[in-house]
């Protein structure tokens, strides 16, 4: 059933790249750091339109500037290298040799050829700061929490009336959100915990991105082979891919072999950060026998991808042995991989996780390259029927315990969540995660909240992420229509990016983030004005809602047409409403005021009717029964 | 552009009929009225399930079951007749002659057939009861009350110890769900105006539903034609093809010709209610031109279309003249269709809605055929930047005014309601409407949360419309993935469908309807122990879901294997999650208690080391600094 590609075959990466409909790749310089270059799209309107261009955040990387050549085989631009030398306080090194258990045992043909650039990989040197937390602790604006106070900005810079005129009006649940985002707001919000900038020292390609609950909500792509589907090639350009709709981070959850060469053929080409659940490679390593595994096994994972440039790994320190139990009783068990792998081994040996009994070795090690926890939900629920119970809850519990450990080592810290909650047991969960974990970041998947639509878990997740998303998650995981059937192509791939890309925006809004409607307006405003290709290109997907467009009315002079399919000519609401608004603009002070009398009337002389009324006109109960009895 | 089907090539509409998987229709008998057969559908589970079969709610009328000989040409068995004509107190009539403006003045070749069988209309006595709220308020429960109450049960009855035990846990906002439904019950919630059931008593080929907050959710799907799109054949496939995915009421919106002969096809062949807009048939017959209506052209139509057997009309008697001038500047003024027609006609005359002066002889009309109203609002938000402003909220005052006067009358009244709206602005839209119009029904249009994703509006709107059916809205009128940008096609309307279906199923597991988990309890059985034939079955969509698992594994082998391609053999959380269920079955207390023990030691060591480390780890401030500064 393995089907790895054989080296001989091994094609260059074939992946997507030139710019969005109507697109512009644009790169906003700093003040702090005039060196720095903040990418962001603009989208340009119909001249009709009369409009500025519309400024969006864009984590795609250079894949959408047709200005740079782009060689999959080299990787990308190392855009932070510079910065992190300059900080100093590391030290290049020889880093640990690659093993044949690093691939799984793949050799000769059946071996994914290697990355052809070797990068000497960058550590943390002891007493010196090194992550984004202790440089925020200590006071000092990295250039990456610039580039993120500019970026998080969507181009207000450039609108700045317009954005200080705005009232948020949204409902923050006790977030603060910012009318307008400061580097010192930045690195405020990362001292306190209650954002991460995961960014691995090794990964110097990534653009920093922040993860916090006053910044835009996040989203997360899966992706990765597994020992049954896909292949090195399919996996970078579904990165690539997940990136060009949205994505804000990607997490490569491969299994199977290869999986050390396919990580860093993704790392190498990734603009965003790269998130790994290293039990999945360190099982591999011990034959796929969860009781086989050691702290020794998975500590040299760590550090195998920590020299590679992952920029978060999740963590399921909080399955404890003590836990396990709990779940005996569920509906759906325990659904998380890497907690089903860590309640075996517990089990097995019927003795405490090593992930929490080495809890404190794991921090030292992710410090030295900045890598950040996302502390897994290992007992999460799988099922409507098991949402929010004792075993979920008392392992947040302890991750809450764990976050404060990481945190005293300098590590940045983000927490997952669920899952499968109904919609009534939501904030349940956001509220407790920010009480139990100090605010630190919620990371959740989802959640799904019926669990009656496999092949539109898209959806049923959809309405869950956005309500948690505004209730104060900082990053949505992806959920793709192939979730629980099917490793998700690349199709699904987007569908489930755009899907949780509004998902988040719809969060943004409700939340009340000062630029987060100037999207929404802009493309209103097109579609009231019939810019029809306004409407298209200002879309999350232009593509699909050109293609939607053309289904029934192909000709391009339908383009400008002011009426689509759906209504015909006559019927337009649009083109009836322009002809309202001309004539109220013509109608005088006093003749508003005359209609507001003259309605007042009216609904006077409503109301008495009614009251005369009274309850004449109820038929008699009596003549009624009557009635019915004639049966 | 207009494309009619000529006579000669008129088609008997080919309608989808069978069974779905794995399911049979089954029929229960009354208890008051032995002669009713409620129909709904079970799911069978594999054998090895050991479960009885899911019964599930069912609007898919006859076409579902093999036994019935479906005859589109003669339409549907006529269910109610012998019950209306039992109750008395309505005669039969020769009906309004059917004009050619009816079809929009369509002739010859252009003319779409006639419904093959006439059946001449029935219309109530003055004096007699006719509506189900004035059998309500007499205390008398009808036949259509006792078939509801089973209906709304889920096939409970059965499983009466089950439903019993089960305590509702949702929150519901001041609803109140009875654990079981009674015919009792539905009497006295019609009769209070807080649920209505829509039953043109010339339309006798509906199965009895219920449209209340107190009830299951209901979902809605619009069909029709434009004058630039789709035919007869197409239109009343597409009312079957909706009901069998799970469509409770259809609305028939068509425009252009051939108006009238469409609806009459669609109507003998509706298991489910019919809802129109009368206004845009009222409009065709003065040639497009909103000025010319006249209230006598308008009152025809109703009657009309009262005689066809329509049993709801949307009716924008809410945009009065003193409000339209504050729509003037909104983003998207006004995006109602009817509404804007309206608003077009107050002001081409400079005078009160003529909807609104002859309110009451409409609520006349309308009792005498027990046609609903659903007050259409007309001056909804069409853009998130509209929403919930001063002349939506005046319509809907308005609206609630018309209620009481409608009630006075003996008419059954629901209430439609937006839109686009972001979602921290849903929950006041439901909380006045409940508070305008006495409890009154809410039936909602989404609404969509954000506007920067046309062609995934199907998604954007069942985010709020989950929200808003979880907050009381009785139905929710589905929104396609074609939305703002083409008429819907068939695979569109089933999206449309499956996706508001599993949002008013998220809303009625968090409102805390007793029966509502049954199903996502019984799927999430079969999701862990691998039955993945049990898996599609019981999902709102088996093809969809079948097909997506086989993408990746299409060997019937593959429906038998204990793991999905996602994650393959080895990693497969649900199968370590049975080993632990094994391991955990053994657990003595004492064991138990020694982990708990073992735990909170663990936790204390830990918190002990925390403490230890006091601010130790912390990076010295100064030197971080001077780390910085070395650049």
């Amino acid at each position: 059933m393995n089907k790895p590609i054989p080296q001989a075959e091994f094609q260059t990466p074939r992946v997507t790249t030139g710019a969005l409909p109507a697109s512009r790749k644009v790169y906003v310089p700093g003040d702090l750091y005039p060196d720095i270059r903040v990418a962001m799209r603009e989208i340009d309107l119909h001249p009709s339109a009369n409009e500025p261009p519309v400024p969006v955040y864009d984590p795609s990387g250079p894949y959408t500037d047709p200005a740079i050549a782009i060689d999959v085989e080299r990787g990308l631009p190392r855009l932070r290298e510079a910065w992190i030398r300059a900080r100093g306080g590391v030290e290049e090194y020889d880093g640990r040799d690659v093993r044949p258990e690093d691939n799984g045992g793949a050799a000769g043909k059946y071996l994914a050829r290697e990355f052809p650039v070797k990068h000497r990989p960058l550590r943390g040197l002891p007493g010196k700061p090194v992550t984004q937390l202790e440089f925020a602790r200590a006071g000092i604006i990295t250039r990456e929490m610039e580039y993120i106070a500019i970026r998080e900005n969507l181009g207000r810079k450039k609108m700045r009336e317009e954005a200080e005129a705005k009232i948020a009006e949204g409902q923050s649940f006790g977030a603060e959100i910012p009318p307008f985002i400061t580097p010192e707001f930045v690195r405020d919000e990362v001292a306190r915990g209650r954002a991460i900038i995961p960014a691995n020292i090794n990964h110097p390609e990534s653009e920093p991105m922040i993860i916090g609950r006053n910044f835009l909500v996040k989203i997360n792509a899966n992706i990765g082979n597994s020992a049954v589907a896909s292949s090195v090639e399919e996996e970078v350009e579904k990165m690539v891919w997940a990136t060009r709709w949205g994505a804000d981070t990607v997490m490569d959850l491969s299994t199977g072999r290869n999986i050390h060469n396919t990580r860093d053929w993704i790392i190498r080409n990734s603009p965003v950060p790269i998130g790994t659940v290293p039990i999945y490679q360190a099982l591999e390593k011990v034959g796929g026998v969860a009781e086989d595994l050691t702290w020794e096994v998975y500590r040299d994972t760590l550090i195998e991808q920590c020299e590679q440039g992952v920029d978060y790994f999740t963590i399921h320190a909080g399955v404890r042995l003590a836990y396990i139990h709990l779940t005996a009783n569920r509906v759906t068990g325990i659904v998380s991989r890497g907690g089903s792998i860590m309640a075996k081994w517990c089990l097995a040996h019927h003795r405490e996780s090593f992930l929490y009994e080495h809890f404190e070795e794991i921090c030292e090690i992710m410090r030295r390259y900045d890598v950040s926890f996302s502390l897994g939900d290992g007992l999460r629920p799988g099922s409507i029927a098991d949402a929010n119970d004792r075993a979920q809850f008392a392992e947040l519990e302890t991750l809450g315990e764990l976050t404060k450990i990481a945190w005293k080592h300098g590590c940045q810290v983000m927490i997952e969540g669920p899952g499968h909650v109904p919609m009534h047991k939501i904030k349940i969960n956001m509220d407790k995660q920010l009480a139990e974990c100090g605010e630190a970041p919620f990371y959740t998947l989802g959640p799904l909240t019926t669990d009656i639509a496999p092949g539109y878990d898209h959806i049923t997740s959809a309405i869950g992420a956005a309500m948690i998303g505004w209730f104060g998650t900082a990053m949505l995981c992806y959920v793709t229509p192939k979730e629980h059937l099917g490793l998700p192509n690349r199709d699904d791939v987007k569908t489930g990016v755009i899907t949780y890309k509004l998902a988040a925006h719809a969060a943004d809004l409700a939340k009340g983030h000062p630029a987060a409607q100037i999207r929404d307006d802009a493309l209103s405003r097109a579609r009231f004005e019939f810019r029809w290709e306004d409407q298209f290109n200002l879309s999350l997907d232009p593509e699909t809602a050109r293609d939607f467009h053309d289904q029934t009315l192909p000709k391009e002079a339908h383009k400008v047409a002011h009426f689509c399919s759906m209504c015909g000519p006559k019927f337009c609401s649009m083109k009836i409403t322009q002809d309202v608004r001309d004539y109220a603009a013509n109608l005088s002070d006093n003749e508003k005021a005359d209609l507001e009398r003259r309605a007042e009337e009216g609904m006077k002389e409503m109301s008495e009717k009614y009251r005369e009324m009274g309850s004449a006109l109820y038929l008699d109960a009596e003549t009624a029964r009557k009635a019915n009895e004639g049966l």
